[in-house]
């Protein structure tokens, strides 16, 4: 097949590129610890040039389509948010291009904001891509979770991302383990499944800070092994995250296959039905979703 | 009046201790930041002696009385916790001694275990000292919250402390604001009352790690200023703390005069009564009350 475009995912720590053909094949992936926070605004045509170099090199010229947080105001451009409920050509239709040193032109496409079940504003930069891209693999509406530092709990509805919300997960969960009392002087962690589904329940059970303190608690009495703190921790917060969502009949927990197992151990715990996608694959069916739109050469 | 006594409460930062009568009245203080986590085991008594040299030298001996962290695992010594419903008795009847270096003994007392309306177990180590000093101050039964980095809300029944929970208040608002992507790149913060409440409205109404997010794209929205998000992350906390209590018709605030005004704010916003009682207060009336049951003499 022929390589006939890229699509980038450039991200404040890493960048990610993958040469693509018509069809939305992956045909090679250049990736590097090169996130945007490191890269200075006039130098991102310079950076992008040399990243990008090997590809440059054998097939010269190729389209570009970028999404992420390069396209925020740490980013190359800032592209403004389109509100939900958001469609793959509401998208298409507000790409912004930045100038590549070939004199040749890239895409960027923009993020997806909304106000949240609880009135609260939301923004996202890359995980609408990979809702179009499930959009893709589905067809009709879908509940999913991009699970991750700052999950997305999404909606998808006629064609469109409908809603979402942000749940800090992954975030809140480093910060106990790494810079709270309940990680402090434990000894090196194991996954204990019955101890993450003991975290699970009273995670999905009572208000989050009023039971965080019992990973401190269940080890001082001896109810939970000191070397499974993690796990248990891991449960309070993802119950926590099922505290709105069990009202779903089937759950799509999109990312890493890794590291969904903790997800999927909770959901199968509750008895809710869930398919897990690779995050990945939804990324780049969705940009070749956009690409596809024609877009990308009109600008 | 004579000094007649000594009231410590050993932290793991901070040693405290009170110059007192045999009135309940505190005639000298000796603060220093030598908390026990500083001190070898073996040490204990040197580094005593060290810190109330200067009352030593012009008192000679005079019965001591600790409570706080100082009779836990990593203290002086492990004191084992008395079980609520725990009284003032209850306590006096199960303290421990040490030896000082003077050949006479000081007394430790235990701190109150319980299992809470959770059903997970609950420790704490001198705050029960307060309430025991704060039921010398208003008759009859309450609710506290002894606010603070693992505030401890308390239910005072019968002449005895019934049952509380923790819950993380005072650390969770310290990792969020220096460890989380809500604390970073932030210019002064100022407290700005209206964003406070703003944050205690949604704080007691939703899941917590569901709205936590908003500090930041509440920001990115321009709906509330970037020098007022400690604010904001204050009102969620305590807004949240409150989730459970505003069932009760009167609260008491224990602690430091300064540190009430946050949740004195979102208890009027609540219309709920209440008084704030000063900390050391209470923990010097619930010491006398302890030291005045004799046992002090006896072990």
């Amino acid at each position: 097949m022929k390589a006939s475009w890229i699509a980038v995912d450039w991200g404040t720590t890493n960048f990610r590129a993958f040469l693509m053909s018509d069809e939305g094949e992956c045909l090679d992936k250049i990736q590097q610890a090169k996130g945007l926070l490191s890269v200075k605004q006039e130098q991102f045509p310079q950076v992008f040039d040399e990243l990008i170099s090997r590809w440059s090199k054998t097939y010269g010229h190729l389209p570009v389509i970028m999404a992420g947080m390069v396209g925020s105001q740490q980013g190359w451009r800032e592209v403004p948010y389109v509100h939900a409920p958001a469609s793959a050509n509401d998208l298409a239709n507000h790409i912004h291009s930045v100038d590549l040193l070939s004199g040749n032109k890239a895409k960027i496409v923009s993020g997806v904001c909304c106000i949240n079940d609880f009135g609260n504003p939301e923004v996202m930069r890359g995980e609408e891509i990979q809702l179009i891209g499930l959009s893709e693999i589905i067809k009709g509406d879908f509940h999913a979770i991009l699970f991750g530092t700052h999950s997305k709990n999404a909606y998808w509805h006629n064609g469109k991302i409908e809603s979402y919300s942000t749940v800090m997960t992954g975030e809140l969960y480093s910060i106990l383990v790494n810079h709270s009392i309940l990680g402090k002087s434990l000894p090196e962690q194991k996954f204990n499944k019955d101890t993450f589904i003991k975290g699970v329940e009273i995670g999905a059970k009572y208000p989050l800070n009023h039971v965080l303190f019992s990973a401190r608690t269940f080890k001082l009495y001896d109810e939970i092994h000191n070397s499974n703190i993690h796990a248990y921790i891991s449960g309070l917060l993802i119950g926590h995250e099922f505290t709105i969502s069990n009202r779903l009949n089937k759950l799509y927990l999109v990312g890493s296959q890794n590291l969904a197992s903790n997800y999927a151990l909770a959901l199968e715990h509750f008895n809710i039905e869930f398919d897990v996608i690779d995050g990945d694959e939804c990324f780049l069916k969705g940009m070749t979703k956009i690409y596809s739109k024609g877009e990308i050469n009109e600008y």
